[in-house]
């Protein structure tokens, strides 16, 4: 193992996110055979005195205050990009044109336009790149798909998806970035949303064709944020219009005429992350939900459903980690992610979830916002 | 007790719905102390020799062949009708001009326009009326519905509910009447999807503006069954058309602003009668699923959810029951239905829900079916 | 149906046991196609005026006020014993010399002496007699057996019982006769240890060899009952001594190797009705809880458990009920039982559980006593 | 934090508990703000091949084939064990004796006497010492116990916890040193039931004053292990003697009169790692499986169960880590021990729990040992 190449990382941004994809690239080459070890090498924000305590405390080796230095630098040679969403498309550009692998953070961007300004860089470019949507890396998440590529559901009849949360409910909560349409894009349908739209379409293998949908805004407007960096942000007085969806309801079909139902929403009172999927086909049934993301629910048809504890050896991902019922949390699926992403650039394949998965996830998003305001009309995807 | 004054029933159909509906004749004077001893008189169906089979195993005293005797009788004050919804207003308006109490079998009709002539015919007529949309007096329903009213989940923001069957998953499942649209008026919507429709403003007191709706219809032509009958019905080599629907999704918003989903199906494998419901209010949260019918999910904001074992003597029903944690099945929900219908014929109260409870219902499935063909369209119900 | 034989039943005891067995009795024959016909014929009870009232609420045809006269009708000839067991033994053997058929309310007796003098009289008489364990009939529980016999589970290694309730926490609440060593034997070891008990030996079809037990009585003494007679009995100022156990806990060995542990116990708060068994075999494992009582759980080895829903037509008593997915109750078991009753003493079989299979429960609470006054020693149950 | 106190730590062992300490060795200071930086100084194993791979993938700087030499090193001035239970004592005398910190995998040693000589060493060594409980930092374990110091469950009636495994169930499962008596000490019963003991006592505050107990060891021969290093082991022809117990169940008295159950088997066919705890109280109940450790169930008395997601910023630990719903794994648990230990290395308070409370876990086991030798009779822990 010591003699595998190591490979240089810069990631920007250090909030929730690049906290967790710092603890991904730390363990990842304790548990998983990596043909490259990655070496944190950069880590980029914008303020120096915050950058440089991050970097301690997270274990990055050196600090960039502007992100194009980050990119322009030769010890970095995979970029991870854990800004909000309204930056992604200028980094990620960037730093494909400088030759870098990409890994982006989800949604891909904030629009159609620049997620396919996105995919035309990676196209071009001779690194590789990836969204990441990590749910896909949940365990029981890619058992699922395992099950429906063996065919153990059969024909696929209805995916039925929410993502659940309540950190919104009280309306003093104050209106942090993820509020706020310029920064975020969208509200809970990008935020949350994307993560549904994108795990059925990965564990079906089909794509949605078209959607119905309804969004809403239960809180108009709320304190603002003496500082909008992080869900934890104080209210102060002044207040500020909530320019996102609290929530956003869809139905559609999936190219091979399953229906699907999809809600997201952040005032499910009592829901704390419950992304949760299920699906029925004509020969069984999968079903699980992020809190207990542990277990995969299959039902074999006829029959009730058995409760799967995905920490087998044998289950995707889980052979690097513990005995059997010693699970994992919300961290490994990021790890697991990081690990594939190596894997990829090791080997030239392709990485998956690649930025045209993200483009189509966007489109999706964006099909139900013109849905939405063209009085639930069908709206089709590709569109 | 003794000295209560006996009133007599005849109740038309012994099919499922007819068993069910007797057990609860039978049962509910021995456990709630009722105003009027119910007598079960006569029973009706086509068959002479079928009825007079059903009646002596279900306990009624007398048979008629045509349901029109039996609304004439005059040892009959209360007509139980259990028949298909073909048949539900002409004999439901049959019976009120003949000054009969009425309760119907859900859905109320297979029509708006016959929902229409039941609900003037109600108006106008001495008799009592009532829809049996049984699953109101499922406790944790109706503790549900006294929660909303006591403000424990506040301003409600979501309403998510499915009623997901298996039972015609096979191909090769015959073609019963409820696959038939000239007897069903529809399928999974009018069959189960009615009754989400029903528990949802029920819970809420809230009503359904509009909906968006696709339908589905997944196996077209089905064996044509040598005996339409019943569930059980064999299959024989003819095939016919399917001319309901398998599955119908929507998505709409309620009265006061809360959003709204539907799901009903016969397509999802593993799920045996999982008619659930979700309320996520500004305070808290509600949830039950019909396979734990014992059970109501409550969060009272902030925390998680209580698993409420819905058989306290305080609980609605509950007391005339058994101890704590000797739960009820199916057929009590039909007993806690009479013994309400029983009550309000004898204090001259109106019985709920109300026979325009029942055409509210069927409004919002006739929405369903135009807005579905209308490309899921925003419809509102009331136009 | 018409031309069944009637068979005149008398029933002891209009209290919580007696509402139920009438429930039962009225209910039987419109589920299940029965070689005889019961007539409710006779009700008995100490006091002329509440027996009236209660023979005329249940559905029975006459009264009387001394068993002893029942038990000569030539109108019954079942008799079903529903009193406290300190009566048990007398009645039975009474109605067994005058050639009555018997069932008789678990446990069978409240010292082993009885139960051995109503074993033999079961021995010499002509009439069928049957000890009324009603959760050998919770469908889920019959179907464990039925896994058990089918050799799905293997060699058995484990067994894991448990009764948990929790309605005498408050220690206000008063002294009724189920805390009266003189009526009730013991407390929560006979009450519901002795149902666990039952289960245990007859999924697994083995018997407890040897018991080591601890039993307390966490609150010495409690308000004397104003009236004894029900759960529901209001306290006075007077307090007297509480002279069963208020909980037991005893582990064992089953005859063919497997460990055992039971407890039960009235002081588990949050518990209204958790009679729990699980199973683990050498292929497989069992899990229930009544309080779930629809659902049994299966690992079939190597994987999860699976939730079966145990409504579908081929379980065992629910063919002749709903449809997939409609639960049943708690009286239920009591229909079942006897239906297995009457089918008996049709055909001449003998019913299942015998007064020997009572006597041996019996034995085991006897074992239970007498290791837990002897410092838990390891007691064999034959002893 | 770049100017915290460096510290020096030495590992020995680097099986499956070596793996999950050195994720958190890694883990801890990007999460929790310390008073220590740990440093991975040094990693001891008998194979120089095997122990520099070790090193190289799990990130220690430095290896020594030889646990004497490492306890010597200037630079390590923490001294983890993560060997087997036969090598506790001596290895930890000898690094308290040589000054260093000591954390020792649990159980504490494989007698009693070697516990105490571990204990008298503790006492006069100016080194901390610890004994790795890791389950008493699982959050919901921790808020259990805070719960119980609240008095929210009021005073204890009973305690309920269970450990469940599968992995020795095929009796073709080799022989691994976990099944034999001179490395491992014991069976279910040290490995597991060690567990539950400790979290009984953690989380009630009290202690075992007795036992009665039944052992068993289901399968007496199995396969040698080719290599028995491992749980994953592969099975030669040669057969040899499981020396012990496959299966441990006792029953008890807790200081303050609770009545307590206790079950560790590997023989629970379909439970993976159902570490398992109820507590029942006068005022409510609390209970938690290890399968879902992101909950703890809590219930308040008079009502059901709540279901707790054990991930908001005030649980104990969570703080540090995810949002709400965002779950940890089993090696969280690590990472929160080595942070209190660091802690209470810094601070000079004494980590918990001690060498006396791994002490206390011995004696109980060994009472078990002896109730199970001497026909269960009620033992002493304190004899």
């Amino acid at each position: 193992m010591s003699d595998r190449t190591t490979i240089g990382v810069g990631m920007i941004g250090y909030a929730f996110m690049g906290r967790v994809h710092s603890q991904a690239w730390r363990s990842v080459g304790a548990f998983f055979d990596l043909p490259l070890a990655p070496r944190m090498a950069v880590l980029a924000g914008r303020s120096k005195e915050r950058t440089e305590a991050a970097a301690a405390q997270l274990g990055w080796a050196d600090i960039e205050t502007d992100w194009r230095e980050l990119v322009k630098r030769d010890d970095v040679q995979i970029v991870d990009i854990c800004t909000p969403g309204d930056s992604h498309a200028e980094i990620a550009i960037a730093a494909l044109q400088a030759g870098k692998h990409v890994i982006c953070e989800k949604p891909l961007a904030n629009t159609v336009a620049e997620a396919e300004a996105m995919v035309a860089a990676a196209a071009g470019a001779p690194g590789k790149s990836m969204v990441a949507f990590n749910y896909r890396r949940v365990p029981a998440i890619a058992l699922a798909r395992r099950y429906v590529e063996e065919g153990r559901i059969g024909e696929i009849r209805h995916v039925r998806a929410q993502y659940l949360q309540d950190w919104i409910v009280d309306p003093e909560f104050p209106l942090v970035w993820r509020l706020q349409k310029d920064k975020a894009g969208s509200g809970a349908l990008g935020d949350i949303g994307a993560h549904i739209v994108d795990a059925a379409q990965f564990i079906t293998g089909q794509h949605l064709l078209g959607v119905s949908a309804l969004t809403e805004t239960f809180v108009k407007e709320r304190p603002l944020a003496a500082e909008s960096a992080g869900l934890g942000a104080t209210a102060s007085d002044a207040k500020g219009e909530v320019t996102v969806d609290d929530a956003a309801l869809f139905i559609g079909r999936m190219s091979d005429g399953a229906l699907a139902s999809f809600e997201a929403t952040r005032f499910a009172n009592g829901r704390k992350n419950a992304m949760r999927i299920e699906l029925n086909g004509s020969r069984g049934s999968l079903a699980f939900d992020f809190e207990a993301m542990n277990e995969l629910w299959f039902s074999a048809g006829g029959g009730g459903f058995e409760r799967i504890l995905v920490t087998e050896p044998d289950h995707p991902y889980v052979g690097a980690w513990w005995p059997p019922g010693h699970g994992l949390g919300y961290e490994h699926t990021f790890t697991h992610e990081i690990k594939d992403f190596l894997e990829a650039v090791a080997t030239g394949a392709d990485p998956s979830p690649s930025f045209a998965d993200g483009l189509r996830v966007q489109r999706v998003l964006e099909a139900v916002e013109r849905s939405a305001a063209d009085g639930s009309r069908y709206t089709n995807v590709e569109d």
